[in-house]
């Protein structure tokens, strides 16, 4: 089969596309026939020797989601057949023709989307699911920071947020990327200066109740200040710098929770829940068009490198997608 | 200062406008000047003798909720300042010029509402957002089936439903209050016929998360088939009768929970948590006209004997207010 390789770690330049051995599914396993990846911001720190793999995983294969069929099923899965349309997420090897996958990991691809689409859901949707409400509880009528508005997971989590009764605030360094927010049920955009005197200014003193992170040192303290009591603060990736200065202070006086998460390094057990909350709580909303993948651009197989430059650029408003033919 | 009273158990002709002492603020109470308060079908109750007021509430005076300014407090009470428009869920007495009330029971009624539109909020927006929520833990895309489609409780609990990104599902004797509940959240309106069936058929077989349900024994039987697993019932009235014959075998196989749950017979604990939840998940979205009070007709205090009859007739669509002048 043919997949996108890192055949060193580097820069955009070390991805190749190379003829490699077709997976066998044995066990529980279902080998699918990928037709599209998403790009994700670990693939470029994968590619750069920073993030690897982890065991059980192709090594040297980029690639954290898929949408695709079914092709071929191991001999104890149970409820998947030769041609189904399923997405789901994976701990890497999704960029190439076919990937094996535990059978508990697959969602069906709901009839309203297309294999690019649903190539575009399954990290920032489970990602911004499992973030919002399993980790942060958000609950309706509240208000939510939700920083880095343009990224893959921010415009699902201002979805998923608006979805369910919140009142969404979101920040962008780019005037645009908030304006564009705005259709997908932003209610209030701010610059990433100073955002927090601006959300107290705007909620009269009070603050949010969740604030959804990935910038990490830099945003702490204004993060902090931003969130009323009993407030939640989650970090899906600390792209601003990993060693905070922490007010314990004020997080013991407002009663504040802090937790860092990422879906990748959990067990299976813990992915096949996070990937059946996603089945219950989201697809029906992706299935009436209630939410939906924002894709900015698709690339085909051997464009991997030029996905890789335009994510680092950070000028993509969603998605970047692989398209495997 | 004028009330309306139940002179002795009876029809509506039983309710009589009179004069009565002004009761005073002691410890942490507030004495609300009532300008509008909302009929709930328990003052039918009560007025036929079949309901009695808690201890501690007047126990000749309906009136479950109310709207109006704080015009006096007790020495104990800390917040709360004469003028402010508050709103609230009393054990009973709102239908006069002025009622007690513990301060952590008031809530401060948002800028986009009159009194009107206030006194029919507290009641069933309280209700159904306990009732959904606390109690059956109703989730984004969930599926729920509210009867009574067209009651006060009915139309706010649609729309909250709707408001968490639920998929809501309604049935109701009258076509018309199903075609009404639409612009609501609606999505699926269902004859109170063979509504199980109906249910089961629309979702491939798999059914509705939750069932808000005010009509008992009659129902039981479809609402247990119309569950999926884990399914939650809850009960918030029992208009058809409380006998119920209950399949526990299906209660099992299913892993189906069931509660019966009312607002007005919990500890004073209780309910001021309830108004807690109300005012951080509920009030937001009223402030935002993301949800609102349905009102179907405004009575005046005189005309209270017309407003029970009205109630008892089942016509309404949404709430019968009686303002207090």
């Amino acid at each position: 089969m043919r997949a996108v390789i890192i055949t060193s770690p580097g820069g955009p330049e070390v991805l190749e596309i190379q003829n490699v051995e077709t997976p066998q599914p044995v066990g529980d396993q279902v080998r699918v026939r990928v037709r599209a990846a998403g790009i994700n911001r670990a693939d470029l720190l994968q590619r750069a020797g920073g993030y690897a793999a982890p065991p059980g995983w192709p090594a040297d294969i980029p690639g954290l989601e898929f949408a695709g069929e079914v092709d071929a099923v191991g001999p104890l899965a149970r409820s998947s057949k030769p041609g189904q349309r399923v997405m789901g997420i994976v701990g890497g090897g999704s960029q190439a023709e076919y990937i094996l996958v535990h059978e508990g990991l697959l969602v069906e691809i709901p009839e309203n989307l297309d294999f690019i689409q649903a190539a575009g859901v399954p990290e920032v949707f489970m990602t911004a699911h499992d973030a919002l409400f399993t980790q942060a509880g958000l609950q309706m009528g509240e208000r939510v920071l939700i920083h880095a508005a343009g990224s893959g997971v921010g415009t699902a989590a201002i979805q998923l947020a608006h979805a369910c009764g919140a009142i969404v605030f979101a920040t962008s360094r780019t005037a645009e990327k908030l304006e564009r927010a705005k259709s997908l049920g932003l209610d209030v955009g701010l610059s990433d200066q100073n955002f927090a005197a601006e959300v107290k200014r705007l909620t009269n003193g009070a603050g949010v109740h969740v604030v959804l992170d990935f910038v990490g040192a830099p945003y702490m303290a204004q993060n902090l200040e931003a969130l009323t009591s009993w407030g939640r603060m989650v970090f899906l990736a600390t792209m601003g710098g990993t060693q905070a200065n922490v007010n314990l202070g004020l997080l013991m006086s407002k009663r504040i929770q802090i937790r860092g998460c990422t879906l990748r390094s959990r067990t299976l057990e813990e992915k096949l829940a996070v990937t059946r909350r996603f089945a219950t709580h989201v697809i029906p909303l992706l299935a009436a068009d209630k939410v939906k993948p924002i894709i900015e651009q698709v690339y085909a197989m051997d464009e991997a490198a030029e996905a890789h430059k335009a994510m680092g650029e950070n000028k993509n408003f969603g998605k970047l997608i692989i398209r495997i033919d």
